[in-house]
């Protein structure tokens, strides 16, 4: 018998929390970062290498993967998870994001969306019913619903607009749906910047009722200040005992300041993409590599860092394969980010149980704050 | 007290050998294949993961290395080693080659080489005595004579000459190098096909004395009937007791072929870079990962193959990521490229000490022949 989807919470701290998802593919230490698995590969990255930074769950994106290789081949070949080689939890997205940012010829009703694909042109169609079909071939083990948002700044007659179709969609993707068992369903608040309508959202989301709740809308142009509005009083408006996921964030302060807020669940393509631009996280800020300054460094990326960017070379070595454009450099780089990323959250997860997470705030705040790395 | 650089023959089958080169920093098996890490990485791959394919030496570019970083960097750094996380031997070649083939504004006289550099245009000078330099400076486990070549075919009177002025550079270089105990100096016989010119050109190098010789200014465009042809006599004209190297040789039929001619030790870009283009090398022979027919085969490349690429993903996976785009596929393909080839090394060794080479050749062969792993 598997085991069933069920999220507990371990500890709070102010609204902060720190618990456990289990899933019949292991179990989810929140809070979370979700790597961003695009097209079946976290970019620069062997699977292995990215279950050693200590991710627990991958994200898996609809739209790219049902036009290529298509939902249909990878569930004729197993999933999504042997496809890939990873065996751990994914979470897959619905697809209605990225048509609204990639696609073209886009044509939005009640019904759904009509695209025309970026890689080759091809037409397509996206609604609840066919996202949640895609993600059933993926073989997810947390399938989104589908739903739509508009960019920020927007009228609030167009965010209520948006956010009652999404709601509606949110019903159809329940119907949809069904019962998986061990599969867990997550509904998607939206409603901008805008607290009625945040809360509208959150009511019709719980009377509906699914296995966790994401705040959606958010970090789509609005500003980390904004959208620190928001998340102090969104989250609170979903229920408390299951998990809460802010979609597509963020910067490590962003992180920081979600989890401050009661997220249990993130995800960004940050650390993956500024791996291969070069842009380094670290404790103490942000290492830009290809610099003339690291050119003659001896020093690693972070000398307190455990990974094998920053365990084997220098930044003279990562400076020198960044401005050769050789293939290490995304992957070493990357590697780095998402083990620093992971480490952010480990970090996090300790003070909360330890109920000192003001204190591993202010530390995170003050490293930072004492250097630009690049002033070390 | 380190080891001192030594070679000794274990066994050898006709005119196949096998046998060990003792360095300070380890053991290389001969005969031996040698990865190529042009600009301080073997491109696309981990340190670590080059070791796991049984590769016990890397060759290193001077031609690349003296223009970024620059081998006085490389050095205040620490060394070749250091810098890319390679503690095995590492062998480079004099620049010589390489300046002849990707430089502008090449002026060669009996002195050396003054060129501008294909990365920015700067001004630059090779000579026996700076690639001594150089290669000291970078740390070079075996140094290899500053030497020049005309590209074949090329008039008899054009290549005596070019041979006897890398006769004299190999004087200069054996000067310069002078007495670093545990690094090598390895000779280059030249010649082209010209039977008489080898000789000419193996007994002068005899009568300087190197740590080892190689068989130089072969494929460069002379066809693997020639190079045969070639390979007929020129290695039996160079000591026994020494190993005997063939510069960027080749597809896996050269490297068996060459092996039965009594080479001892070959490098070539050809694996990591076809890894990169999605060309495949098996037991069965090549495969084009690129072609719509793998898009939903669930098979590995080779089903006997251990490397991570089919241990653990299908060829429609591969296919995938390579037409995404994606790293993973110039990571896997690669990794698979050079397991291919060290197993091959590792066949040849073996069959070699056991006096069964010409079985493994048959074999080798015949898998070929059965199938174009395409028509599988």
């Amino acid at each position: 018998m598997s085991t069933p989807f069920s999220f507990s919470l371990a500890a709070t701290d102010g609204r902060a929390r720190t618990g456990v998802i289990d899933t019949p593919r292991g179990q989810i230490r929140t809070p979370a970062f979700m790597p961003v698995g695009t097209a079946a590969t976290v970019k620069a990255m062997l699977p292995e290498s990215v279950a050693a930074t200590g991710a627990d769950i991958l994200l898996g994106n609809t739209y790219h993967l049902m036009l290529r290789p298509t939902a249909e081949r990878i569930d004729r070949l197993g999933g999504l998870h042997k496809f890939m080689n990873w065996d751990k939890p994914i979470l897959t997205d619905s697809g209605g994001f990225q048509v609204m940012s990639l696609a073209s010829l886009r044509k939005l009703t009640e019904e759904g969306v009509t695209f025309a694909s970026h890689v080759d042109g091809s037409k397509h169609m996206l609604s609840p019913e066919r996202s949640m079909e895609i993600q059933k071939l993926l073989g997810s083990d947390i399938v989104m619903c589908f739903d739509e948002c508009p960019a920020l700044p927007a009228e609030d007659s167009v965010v209520a607009a948006s956010m009652r179709m999404s709601m509606r969609w949110a019903q159809r993707s329940r119907d949809a749906f069904g019962d998986r068992p061990g599969h867990a369903l997550f509904g998607i608040q939206q409603g901008g910047v805008n607290q009625d309508l945040r809360g509208e959202s959150a009511e019709a989301l719980t009377k509906i009722g699914f296995d966790g709740y994401a705040v959606g809308g958010l970090a789509v142009g609005e500003g980390q200040e904004a959208m620190f509005g928001v998340l102090d009083y969104a989250p609170d408006m979903l229920p408390q005992d299951k998990p809460r996921y802010l979609m597509g964030v963020g910067k490590p302060d962003d992180i920081v300041g979600a989890v401050a807020r009661g997220i249990d669940m993130m995800d960004c393509v940050l650390p993956s993409r500024s791996g291969r631009t070069g842009q380094v996280f670290t404790r103490h800020g942000v290492v830009n590599i290809k610099n003339a300054r690291h050119a003659d460094d001896p020093r690693p990326l972070d000398e307190d860092c455990s990974c094998p960017a920053c365990r084997n070379y220098s930044r003279a070595y990562l400076h020198h394969v960044f401005r050769s454009q050789e293939m290490i450099s995304g992957m070493l780089l990357t590697w780095h980010n998402l083990h620093y990323y992971q480490e952010l959250m480990q970090g996090m997860r300790d003070a909360i149980a330890a109920q000192r997470f003001d204190d591993f705030v202010t530390v995170f705040h003050g490293l930072r704050a004492e250097g630009d790395i690049e002033r070390l």
